[in-house]
């Protein structure tokens, strides 16, 4: 057996409690799959004094993550601080220069500055990894950058953040509207106290952004992708997607098409038959289709201390294994400011994306001619209808759900644009994309 | 970059001629994700020249795979050909006795010898890889090696036969007996001419052995398992069951329970709102229960040309970026003849494994009474009723259904012998276990 792997773990929060009690709990079954001991040598943390359900008194200190990261008994620093830049960027970067390997779970960091980092990973000949920051306990960094590495992947879809799956979930079971959910989620320790990261979907999208970079061999920056959050999604578009077979999820979807490499996170329709139909609660999901592989679909937890900590501690294993791949599966050179040679993608684009059917809902005055001025103004705009329904109602006006055949975007907004000046129309439409999965 | 890794492909059946078609049509893309080159230099097969749809003009040919594996150009051998013995085995043998790397999707060979093969392997510093052999293009035995490497697995499930899936759906989904169906199975290739491998169990129960060995690092043999195959599974009890909320499906689970580590191949009923439930046609499907990450599901294509060539390569890929690992996640000397220190888990058991609820169904006389003498001979084994049913029915037998609360196998056995001595009953008894999933 040879030599202990030192670790300096730099954060102490859920994730990084966690990683602390997964190692002292399978030290020995650790030792014996890594074939070396693996040993927590240094934390560090903002306060020493709070109680963690650990003891940290084996371990020594630094109050300074940083200095953590320049030790000479650390060979791998786990960063679990967190944040986009700030000390976690300051600890990666320390870490790295050092020539120490580097885990982290910072996806905020990653989907920022990850590129940089895995270039100074290469040069330095040493591992940085992240499966934590992706979808938690699911393996999907390691599926996608090894198990599948001999495929092309045309498209990879997730559900990835746990937060925005419960709430729709629990909106549609509970008949509830967003607002009263999300209250409860926070009661209930499923969603921050400011949600704003979660709800918007740009963690979720950040992930997206990781997976699609080591999926498609090309930069993918979330500033360049579609995201809408669920904020806006409505109880009467979950029951009224149920009603067609359908639910509303907060779908990350990168794919290949055309030439061209597109990214989104956004409220989607799906079969409810579906995998990711049937997906309910704080699980991830995350879908890889592979040209030779077909379709592959992975699922779990996807956050929290347990989870979390797996995932970290699988990728220190590797490393103490001597495990050393480019952290996204191809060299991070290649990556940088464009297209590899291999890919042949064109960079992001924005826009809506490659033609979808679309989910569309209005309220319209509840008269005579109504429904053909609406249809008038969709066939004018070359979109034709695949199911038209009226909803019953009270009122004087009158829900109107309509499934659209495959259409790109710009011509349905404006169609949607036109039916909105309409002075039957009472109410912004709503256009929802369905995902073909 | 560095030189290119040369392979030699013993055997050009299907899965060869997928692999083929997969380095060539990724030649760089696999060499940028790799590092290196990666080419095929030497095939092997028993006929040069039967058409197999793609050109091998330019590889080095040799009848003799044991030669192939012999030859001072291969640097890695992949063998396709099959079959736990004879030359798959010689080939293995000599690759491995050659200081060369193996990857094998030879699940049959590997349940009988990799051990062995796994402690030669570590002896002479090589890799050996076998992930085509389980589950075909799922990473599945990466993800419980690799990336799950730091939990105590407490349970690993899974439907690891697609022919066997497809009957067992198309049975449900036609009405149709199994006979038919496999007829018809075998029509559309989804079936081998001689079933009994697959319908038998025995593949399934091949794919559970090496994900048990690596899961509980204790060796698991088909021999000490308990493996039932569907040929007895009835239209009348997959009816049954669907009334019942269930389906039945060809389920794998490996344990660990009470001490010891129970693995058992056989049709169960599984709730039919589960993702196993939910699992129709070819798909395989695998959960792995991890005391730390919880739950993971991963699915996809269990077989095929592309699928199982996925599974090669990236093994492949792994090799030429120089990842060495013991094959079964810890060294090979330690899981042989006896758990490792680690584990704590005596050796497999015989019998029914823990104790679970089960779905037993009589035929029974039509006449006063008969309901009591069977639920009297279920009460003195101490087996209690959660569920029962009399199926309506016109002739002079009574279908009876019970769901039992959770029981061991031998007073369950007892007392189904007890009821089928009884002149009432006119069947013997069916008892499927429920699986909680």
């Amino acid at each position: 057996m040879t030599a202990p792997l030192r670790i300096g773990l730099a954060g102490l929060g859920t994730v990084g409690t966690g990683v602390v009690k997964m190692i002292e709990t399978h030290a020995g079954l650790i030792a014996t799959r890594a074939g070396r001991p693996v040993e927590i040598a240094t934390v560090s943390a903002r306060s020493r004094r709070r109680d963690r359900g650990v003891d940290l008194a084996g371990y020594a200190w630094e109050d300074d993550p940083v200095a953590l990261a320049r030790r000479d008994d650390v060979d791998l620093v786990v960063e679990v601080i967190g944040g986009e830049d700030g000390p976690a960027l300051a600890t990666a970067r320390a870490a790295l220069a050092g020539g120490k390997h580097l885990v982290t779970a910072n996806k905020a960091m990653m989907a920022r500055h990850g590129l940089a980092l895995a270039a100074e990973a290469e040069a330095r000949g040493v591992a940085l990894r992240f499966e934590a920051a992706v979808a938690g306990g699911i393996p999907v960094v390691k599926a996608l950058t090894e198990g599948l590495a001999g495929n092309a992947i045309g498209r990879v879809m997730g559900v990835l953040n746990g937060t925005c799956n419960y709430i729709l979930t629990r909106m549609q079971a509970e008949d509830a509207p967003y607002a009263q959910v999300l209250e409860a989620a926070q009661r209930l320790g499923y969603a921050e106290a400011d949600p704003s990261f979660d709800v918007g979907g740009i963690d979720a999208a950040q992930k997206l952004a990781l997976l699609a970079t080591i999926a498609f061999g090309a930069p993918v920056e979330v500033e360049a992708m579609t995201v809408e959050g669920i904020e806006r999604v409505s109880l009467a578009d979950i029951e009224h997607a149920a009603e067609l077979g359908y639910r509303i999820k907060l779908l990350g979807v990168a794919q290949a098409a055309g030439g061209a490499l597109e990214a989104r996170m956004q409220p989607c329709l799906v079969p409810v038959g579906s995998p990711i139909g049937q997906l309910e609660g704080v699980t991830n999901m995350v879908v890889l289709e592979g040209d030779f592989v077909g379709r592959i679909v992975l699922s779990g937890p996807g956050a929290g201390e347990g989870p979390t900590a797996s995932a970290i501690v699988g990728d220190v294993i590797d490393i103490a294994r001597g495990v050393l791949l480019p952290p996204f599966g191809q060299p991070a050179a290649g990556l940088v400011g464009a297209a590899p040679a291999g890919s042949g993608l064109a960079p992001v684009p924005a826009g809506g994306g490659a033609p979808a059917a679309y989910y569309l809902r209005f309220l319209l005055a509840d008269a005579p001619g109504v429904l053909a001025r609406v249809a008038a103004a969709l066939g004018e705009a070359g979109i034709s209808i695949n199911r038209m329904r009226q909803v019953e109602h009270d009122g004087p006006e009158a829900p109107v759900l309509i499934v659209s055949h495959r259409t790109d975007r710009a011509p349905l907004d404006a169609a949607l644009a036109a039916i909105a000046r309409l002075d039957v129309c009472r109410e912004a439409p709503v256009a929802i994309r369905i995902e073909e999965i």
